[in-house]
């Protein structure tokens, strides 16, 4: 904590955690704060953050308030989803992905107005902190980060209530008892972790979902619908063309009606600890069935399979904080290469939690009813060829049969 | 054509298909034919195979019927569910796995009775061939196989129907008409393919459905099911302890009622066409949910993750015929090394074709509530670890930064 | 054979072999041959090919000869030396990386042409076969592939030399006895398989080598070089810019005079069977090593790893023939988003058959001496943050150790 | 630094640093100290240990030394020589391969003694640290850890010297100037880093080399040699058994005379940074070249490839301190499973820094000289059959080509 800090951009909600943290800063640095607040889609008025920092005493040319929607779905969900990517097999990275935007913008800010350090809300035990601070550290080698929670003594809720009262930061009603979880969202999801959630055997309450109606309530007839993809991004809902923010808007109060989208994980942290959570990504998780399946037709064996060996790894990569990495950026130089010809039209059923796909046509079809057909090919397919394909793969298994068996 | 042959082993579901092969194999190569039928738990009566395969002059010696259920699941279903794999993502492998043993078991038959060839019912231009032929050859590497699809001329379904009609054998009235489609069945599902799935937006008519209850009219209310896993298999159901058969039984009891486990996939055959085929996976889909989430609990992120890379080319080596070979045991050894502590429960709700994990708990628990929680942790983890870990893992992102920006 | 061929494009190299093929071909089919000879720095006189197609009745305007050696090098070798690939982790692919691009060549033709059909002089037991005719049928789906070694009743020495002698195609006179070996030639690699060395346990004979000086003659003192590259590819040999086949040119010369590049293999063919053979690779074994030396020093450790873990995969496709094909495509895409700061110079030592690397320097260096020294850093490194950086790389390995031992 | 330290148990080489670590430790933790000595090969008195921990205070029954060689080969060397493990493509691992012994030697030794901390003389800038401590915490998640280079305040040589001499620790003559470098030594290798290594251009000067004779000066014949394999592991050279030790410190004697095994190297730590070290790996290499050389006959392309995919991740373990992890055990199932036939004998040629393999046979091979002499093969195999294995391989191919091109 040594040197000094003259100016610091802080990722700034407006809750009362970096209420807090804003006024810590001030005090413990003497610094002059500059708060940053993106709207990602989590659903929450920007505006009163606006006036906390400016009641705090943060100077209006150092209040920050962007929509990034846009940019979020464009350039960081769609990447993502072009490599199907599912962290521990069922995760859509809902969190992860969100992280790296917020980091470059904050070092933008902070070259735009000379700050030399920057500052975020994420405790000392999850992967949020990693996530902002590789991209920090990856944007700007040289940039201060400044940790709170891995810093200051306010290691309780009465002790941060407590500083809050002692600051004059206002503390809503409901922050006064335990909050029941700790949640964060965007466009793509809103997670849910801690408190009651912690036990993993113990079934996740009710009350915990904001984003998903309840499945017994959802309506009892299926709904129909059609995404349209263009070069491996969806462009289309029900043959109406959509920007990226709004395609995934739509998907989201689709699945929300329908219960799509939640899963209940144990999973694995960068930090080294499992916890468990609960996610609810409705447009998300219909976007991934989809896209799945309109690859299915456009894309080549060799492409598809090499997705799937590399997956795995690239799902980690963005859950470990690894966006702005070479690997990261190699791996996305061979999915996009893949996606040139990913179009076309994928029809979908969303009933009671479930997507279903339904069909899926393209002008980029590899699929050759001609070649698969029970019936008379027309000589497209030889079935002769056949025997000396299996004859050649099963060689070596010959002359393996031959020493061992 | 050219060498004599003695006497074949034929895989022989006493359908019209394999009757026809009989009789086409005994004029054709003037040959004993052996008759292999396996109870994989396909759900039809194997007493008319026997009763065919006499009147078609098969001596009673030479009629092998077998009840593989117990095999099947315990030494193929299970093992493979212990890498979670999944082909191209979403495919349980259900008539994959089957193939393997069918040959093993011919092979073993044929050891028996001194036949020096096998035959199958598997057309040209599918994966079925590949999958008993390289398990033959594995298993025998001097075997002659004979595949009467890709040597007759009985190209067409009326060919085939005449073809039995001069020989005596009895064609079912509804085998005349074209069949909507084709299938195959065992334990873990039916896969129906052709005809009128054969186009991919199309969608799967009712009628195609054996296996799993019509969603619409599934029960309104979730059922809530336990499985009980130890090293990695399933050992009961609700508390009740079951062999792996029956433990699967039970899960495709369960499943077909609520709907669950279909799958409409545009796949990628390993001859080099795409195909489209339904899928009905009832119990197998919830095992494999079931067992993702008590390996969440018990396996170790490093053997979690490495398993998620691997299960690719696992999950394609099944489907494309190499089971007996090195690379796909180096595999299984892996992954069972994993599979030690992989105890545990797993409570789940089955809902309208959907399985939702509520809760799972395992004696071998990896997870640490002290660890993970909001709470004070009594010391069990200390937050300013934590900057020494981003430290180091920035290091190398921040040469670079210092190179690149 | 059924089908009338009217014209077919014929990879000549002017030696009994494709001779034999190029009349087997006007007799066989009765149609046109267009020959197509590549120098691709076999070190061969070129001029007699056109005088024997000449001789043996094709047009004029239907010799091909073409000097491929600059886009051979540039952008077949270099693409693949920037992957580092050695198959099955010692085989440089000097003959695997010649094939599509003549391949490529002879459909190019095809279409200039107008021919219906390509032939090579490749045997049914070899990987180049694959190789040649994947990449006939990547580029033109609807190309007739002539194959006469599968096809011919020529299967011995004798029958092709009376065959020549019937069709007074001359015969080298040291053609009549069996040649001892068959080799492969050209800029990057000389191979030599068969015969005397079928037997992998026999060491293989000094007259074998051709593209090598014996290493025991080898000079007695190192000769010490160095290579430049840019963008990660070699532009220079001791500081003269030189274009890529002539940089190849003069590393093999290099190679040659110090016995570099020998290499005596038990390989897995792609059609199933292991075969023994030399390959001398003297310029390419220099660059390989000078190119990951320069690497070293380049490359951030996470595109570093992520590289070597897809080079076997990426060799793979190269040595079975899937140049052109979606996956080779989808990695080097990958491995050339690494390249771009891949500059820098390396110096080498060359001595009796080895490649010894003593010093390599880039202008876009990642080593930094601060951060390494032993010595004071002046705060570039805080010793302290490995504390942090261990603890929480050990907790999951603790919390497993607290569960199991 | 907290709390108190009753017992602790340094890994103690009689060197300088760890002498000042025991004197250290005394004094600052006012605890005793047990001393751990191994004999790993290094080639250096054990004696002087015993009698510096004795003048210095330590128990006589609290003094260990062990030799550990054969453990350090057969456990530990083997098992990873099995897997052809290359860090970064080119080292053999020497260093990383000793530090697990060592820790779960010092873990036994502090269970035995009763002792409830461990430590280590490992600077905090290097990868050494990482290896003994996450070898310590997986081995007994309770152990406390000192790690005196990232504790105290002797950050120069000349403080460590004052240190030693205000103690009567004796300073040996030869370490009152600064070493030249830094070396670790043990059966496999020597390692020798920093001081006149630091910069990469600079060529290593002659008097580093300690494990291998000057390449112009070795013998100016080659020198042939045999190792036999079995389940693949050495057990002969020039056909006499020897146990692994004596077998690898035969090789070492062999390499040593031909100047075999050295590498330049720039390799990327764990901790971040890149650094550069010059590694002697004599036996090491000529090993590795056997054993690869015998795998060539004896394994299967599946087992072979695969293995030539895990191996980058397998060496990365063992290089970043993970053994005692799940995921390097699964691995060396894997490969161990692929070892059961990996038997035979190759023979090589050393000479002049060069491992040349002449020959390789065994009573396992799964080599076929039927299946590929360019004669007659009596019918082993039917060269038709490449056509539709070439035309089913291409199938998915020409499908692209006729929708892309």
């Amino acid at each position: 904590m040594a040197d000094k800090i003259n100016r610091v951009v802080l990722a700034f909600s407006g809750g009362l955690d970096t209420s807090v943290i804003l006024k810590w800063l001030q005090q413990t640095y003497g610094c002059e704060v500059v708060t940053f607040t993106a709207d990602l889609g989590q659903g929450e008025e920007l505006g009163p953050a606006r006036h906390k920092a400016q009641l705090m005493g943060v100077k209006p040319e150092h209040i920050f308030i962007d929509d990034l929607r846009e940019e979020f779905v464009a350039d960081y969900v769609f990447p993502m989803m072009r490599a199907n990517a599912l962290y521990e097999g069922l995760y859509l990275l809902g969190t992860s992905i969100a992280r790296p935007l917020i980091a470059k913008r904050q070092i933008e800010i902070a070259h735009a107005v000379g700050a030399d350090a920057v500052s975020h809300g994420a405790t000392g035990k999850g992967n949020d902190q990693v996530r902002f601070e590789l991209g920090y550290y990856a944007l700007d080698p040289t940039i201060r980060v400044i940790a709170p929670w891995r810093e200051w003594d306010l290691g309780s809720r009465t002790a941060l209530i407590d500083f809050a009262e002692k600051n004059q930061i206002p503390v809503p009603t409901d922050k006064r008892g335990e909050s029941p979880f700790s949640t964060d969202a965007n466009l793509l999801h809103t997670s849910s972790e801690g408190k009651v959630l912690e036990d993993p055997w113990t079934e996740v309450p009710d009350y915990v979902f904001s984003r998903t109606d309840d499945l017994v309530a959802a309506p009892d007839t299926p709904e129909e619908i059609t995404i349209d993809f263009s070069q491996g991004d969806g462009v289309a809902v029900n043959g109406e063309a959509l920007s990226p923010a709004a395609l995934l808007a739509r998907l989201n109060a689709l699945g929300k009606r329908h219960g799509i989208g939640r899963l209940d994980l144990v999973e694995n942290r960068f930090v080294g600890m499992k916890s468990r959570g609960m996610y609810e990504t409705p447009g998300g998780t219909i976007y991934h069935a989809a896209h799945r399946a309109i690859e299915q037709l456009t894309l080549d064996r060799g492409a598809a399979h090499l997705k799937d060996e590399l997956m795995p790894r690239y799902a980690e990569l963005v859950y470990n904080g690894f966006w702005f990495s070479p690997e990261r950026e190699m791996l996305q130089a061979a999915i996009d290469h893949s996606q040139a010809k990913v179009d076309g039209t994928v029809r979908l059923k969303l009933y009671k939690g479930g997507v279903h796909i339904s069909g899926r046509k393209s002008p980029h079809s590899l699929y050759s009813e001609r070649h698969v057909t029970f019936e008379d090919d027309a000589g497209a397919y030889d079935q002769r060829d056949a025997e000396g394909f299996i004859k050649l793969n099963a060689l070596r298994l010959r002359l393996l049969g031959q020493r061992d068996r």
